[in-house]
């Protein structure tokens, strides 16, 4: 991964530094601004006509700016929308079985929207048909451990029930696939102010916090990367076979519905049954009391869930640039971000395309200056990223066979702001920026982004550089990265790391995310979106510029060790056991000192290298390139074999999560829930022989190759 | 695959063409004749001390020859044995369960070789313990077929029945787990003298042909690929996580034994039930009657199993040399072949080994004269191939990474004959043979050893080549074509085609395997296999040497048309199903017609390239290097994980039979016995669209990558 990116080697791309300088400098907020005006002035949801409008817009404009080719790739993949005719809504019943309350079928359009059509209202994607009808029950985040504590210590069985959980801290779709595994037979989420609202902010438009009537949509599926549900593994064209919706991947078999906090108060008021432990509480003026069912007085009330969302096989269209490399033409470098909003998107996505679209304006100009990159430059807008990460996941498996050989990295290029004031970097990939680009805050003029990034928050004491973050998924590098193994990076403004990790900005994925949330609030002067571009335009043009790459093989080793002694300490909280099962990580730490010295002697040789030897270099570059496809196993992690990276994936119990070792760590996870504790042990002690085994193997790429 | 290797580019290796003509040249008959002596003294199984102190032998002289590197690289794998103190066999017990008839414990040991001790009776390694007891049916050669209609047609259930069949058609491990599907207690195997004797040949010593107490030893797992049973997926070194043995992939669960054609004629004898269909029928002066049991007056004789064989975890050896390629390190060509026998080994594995051997020697004479290959050459003498090609395939699993990179071709160099005088060649990859040797045989003299194939076994009429069978299974090349999409070959004398195909000569995994048989009978004058040296020698060469690598493309195009024809013509059978459930192989066709195009304008561009300009000519090498690999896909066959390549697998009724498309060719094979025919054919139809996108995305990688 990436920050195995190289921080300092100017030497290395003295020649191309001016291109880099001209390329970076061309980069204009106002430019950035005018995108993202363009981009969301309507709602382009996946599949619809608008947003295949906008891909045919993006496609010519960045002919007009000057790549050497742009493509629309179409597929055909499974999509989720509201039935039209038959909205989605909850109600309580009573013992008639009359609905004396619905929640609210829309939420209430931003001034300057309400002309505008096709808004679809909160839904979850991908939720089963029915009216299942029921008590509730109050399951806090429907984390695993939540579900755990509600069965074991609680003593509450929630089969044939409708669970309520707040949103947060981990992936919807895990919060439903547990619902689903406890036998519940409907699932509300809500969003708490507790995790959706700020402290002294207004609500939109007054201020960036959610309305008490807005709730965040999203797909609830459970893909573990196999993209378009009936064609996993395989790009959904058309005379691809596909699986009937029965045996989809991932489809939840019971329905879900999203709804605010507003209509949230209502359904929980009543409820009755034991009061939780504080942590189990949010911020609304109720007593999140678990149920099941309503109080007293409301016993004979029900919940009824009336959800008609269909599934439908759809037609969607990522836009495809290319510039060609001069030397390397087969060697590729990606920039990618998806298109398709839940209904603006003036967060999510667009002002993450709005960035990359002056990126490629920029790149265009540079061009036509007699600049050509040594490696070939990629840039996809993506489609369907928030039914599944369906566009950028088709695409990689049609093009599996040139990435795995060709790839030398790809940046992700998602929303580029989600906090207001707070600055620093949640990236994974590294380059050298700081006398590239000053921090745009006030107050911190001359003060390095690297260093104003560095100083809010500090990686730890051992290492002198800004936090950077493990790349768990939720957004369109997941299939380059943890199912082909290309080094991939991520780069944005983000909330302080203080808040609450998961729950993300307050309006995300409703229809307040408009332009103006991000003019008025996020970045007026739009030159924080304009330093997000100058550094995943870095990162690109030092990736397929540089002569030889500025990865850095020890910064690998470095995290491999840390990450071997974290979850050998996690494993530590068993001691007893882990001495009953005869656990031990001995092999993994043998494996990473073995890859550490073979680190230290590549780097050692690389500064022997005779950069004149194009096939020398070369043969070295192959090396690093490959590094991080030597962490994929095909075999896949334990029952997600689309999830292949043995270094960093997502934990099965929360989609967003990046782990290290993600198989090791699953297992002890397990451990706590396991019937059969022996099994379990026997689960982990397989999981570190593969984690030592993958990690001596990427070693071996490194020694020299005869 | 390999008759995507390029017949005749002389322009191509000009420079190199002396070395090739020396090395070729410095091959002699008298050194293969005394490798051959030296290795085939005493008995050398895998696992034992003998075959440990071949392969030190072996490191010595290549170390000796003047390879760059030469080292033993170990593995600890399941193996199986008898049990010493407790022999296996086959009894007749009478109604009292008094053992009235024994089969041998040993073949009668062949002259010259009455003091040698460790050489292991015939027995089924991998054969489940136990002492079943129970009445016979005969199940002719034990394939699919066969059970279908004995169950079908003849009405005969076996489960808890012994089953006897016979020897040949088929890979032995696909008959045990066709008895085990149909539930028997225990299969015997006999060699049938009309699938293992040639008329008018003697017994050895007098002649080649089995004598009647000879017995084929065999290993009977049904690995699929697996390697090692106890850790498929990954190498079996000290520290990977063992699977308990009741885990381990393909061990049969029920006992296996075979015998002669001396004992099967005691057992068959008197056999009752009904007379089976003549093409039920051996050689045997028996009826063949299926049973199940014995004729009236043998009622109440049963046949008891007595199997003690046990598995055991055991350290086995591979020896790896190497020869460090000069431009281009990074670039591997393989050649390799085992070392382990059942007993002495002398056509199987030590023709091949004497073979490589003799190669390693030529190759380090050239090295001292100043010659270094352009890529690396890697040499290997495998171990423990008899018991489920195990020390090639955990090899493979432990260099996957690097293999998947770097590695250009794999040849194998198992058995290097096995037909007495017939000439042709079993081979899956071409090179440009007919003015380097020309054939050692009496009164074809002058005539080339590519024409004289030619003349004996054409391909096609449309083909203009020698026959060239597709690979199936049953060597070590298993690994590095099939799971990793190496291109691999294999060449040796075989018998004549029109004899039985898969049922290999008389002696095959007998005692009589001797250094005598070859001396005798199948080479005199070791110019035969001096032959094979110099065929496999120069594909090494050709592979490691030449500037451009010499494969066809257009080649692989035409195979790949002719195989859609073949496979679309099976279905067809089937035309009212196939209409029916709207089962088409125009994708397939169209995918076909796609990569001819690619394949055709590469080839062009070919013409055209610069090879003064080593990043262009690496990176068309790279193009043809990585189509092979092209055609792996990562999700397996159905049910077998570690069968990847989509054009070429064994079928899953035969691993030794190469079957074209293979997803494809199953599931039209799975009609047949089908209880669900539309199920069955959404199969086909899934398989045929893998198929045709697998086509597809390797047309794409020839076409310019940027």
């Amino acid at each position: 991964v990436g920050w195995f990116a190289k921080p300092s080697n100017t030497q290395n791309h003295k020649d191309s530094s001016h291109y880099l300088k001209d390329f970076l400098g061309e980069m204009k907020a106002d430019k950035i601004r005018e995108h993202l005006r363009k981009f969301t002035q309507l709602p382009h949801l996946a599949g619809t006509e608008q947003n295949l409008k906008y891909a045919e817009q993006i496609m010519k404009e960045w002919q007009m700016f000057g790549l050497d080719s742009v493509e629309m790739v179409p597929y055909d993949v499974l999509l989720s929308y509201p039935n039209e005719s038959q909205p989605n809504y909850i109600s309580i019943v009573d013992h008639l079985g009359n609905e004396i309350f619905n929640t609210s079928l829309a939420e209430p359009v931003p001034q300057g929207y309400e002309d505008i059509s096709n808004i679809v209202p909160p839904y979850s994607a991908f939720s089963a048909k029915g009216q299942p009808e029921g008590d509730l029950v109050y399951v806090n985040y429907g984390r695993t451990e939540d579900f755990s504590q509600l069965q074991r210590v609680m003593g509450i069985n929630v089969t044939g029930k409708i669970v309520i959980v707040r949103y947060g801290k981990i992936f919807r779709g895990n919060k439903v696939k547990n619902a689903v595994l406890a036998g519940a037979k409907g699932i509300i989420m809500f969003s708490d102010p507790a995790d959706y609202w700020a402290d002294g902010i207004q609500p939109y438009p007054d201020g960036w916090n959610l309305p008490g009537r807005g709730a965040q949509r999203g797909n609830v599926l459970n893909l573990n990367g196999a993209g378009d549900p009936l064609t996993p593994g395989y790009p959904a064209k058309e005379y691809t076979y596909r699986f009937s919706p029965e045996d989809g991947v991932g489809l939840p078999n019971i329905p879900v519905h999203p709804i605010g906090f507003h209509d949230a108060i209502l359904l929980l008021n009543n409820m009755g049954g034991e009061i939780p432990p504080n942590n189990w509480k949010g911020a609304l003026n109720v007593s999140y009391r678990i149920g099941p069912g309503f109080t007293d007085d409301f016993k004979s009330q029900k919940v009824r869930m009336n959800i008609h969302t269909n599934n439908q096989v759809t037609r969607i269209y990522n836009v495809i640039g290319k510039i060609r490399g001069a030397q390397e033409p087969d060697r590729y470098v990606i920039l990618g971000g998806h298109r398709d909003a839940w209904v603006f998107g003036g967060i999510d996505p667009m002002s993450g395309a709005a960035v990359v679209h002056e990126t490629v304006r920029s790149a265009g100009r540079l061009l036509s200056t007699g600049w050509r990159p040594r490696r070939t430059i990629i840039f996809a807008s993506w489609d369907a990223e928030e039914f599944g990460l369906l566009g950028s996941t088709e695409w990689a498996e049609d093009n599996a066979r040139l990435l795995q050989e060709r790839a030398v990295a790809y940046i992700n290029a998602d929303s580029a702001i989600e906090g207001e004031n707070v600055v620093y970097g949640f990236i994974c990939m590294w380059a050298d920026l700081n006398y590239h680009r000053s921090n745009p805050e006030e107050g911190e003029e001359g003060v390095s982004l690297y260093e104003s990034w560095h100083k809010r928050d500090n990686w730890t004491n051992d290492r002198d550089a800004p936090r950077i973050s493990k790349l768990g998924s939720g957004s369109d590098f997941e299939a380059y990265f943890i199912r082909l193994g290309i080094a991939s990076g991520r780069a944005r403004y983000t909330k302080n790391a203080k808040t609450e990790r998961y729950s993300s900005y307050p309006v995300y994925h409703s229809v307040y995310e408009t332009f103006e949330i991000v003019e008025k609030f996020y970045d007026p002067s739009f030159k924080r979106l304009q330093a997000v571009a100058q550094v995943r335009g870095a990162l690109i043009f030092l990736l397929a510029d540089s002569q030889l790459l500025p990865l850095d093989v020890n910064e690998y080793a470095d995290s491999l060790r840390k990450y071997a002694q974290s979850i050998a300490q996690l494993a530590q909280k068993n001691l007893r056991a882990m001495v009953m099962y005869k656990v031990s990580f001995d092999s993994l730490f043998s494996a990473v000192e073995n890859f550490t010295v073979a680190a230290r002697d590549f780097h050692e040789r690389l500064q022997t290298l005779n950069k004149a030897d194009p096939l020398q270099l070369r043969i070295m570059n192959d090396q690093l390139m490959y590094l991080e496809r030597a962490f994929i196993d095909p075999l896949g992690l334990p029952g997600r074999p689309f999830y292949r990276h043995v270094i960093f994936a997502p934990s099965s119990h929360n989609k967003y999560a990046g782990e290290s070792f993600p198989g090791i760590y699953d297992a002890l996870f397990d451990i706590e829930n396991s019937a059969d504790p022996a099994k379990a042990w026997e689960e982990v002690k397989r999981q570190i022989s593969i984690a030592a085994f993958t990690v001596h193997a990427a070693a071996m790429t490194l020694t020299p190759p005869a």
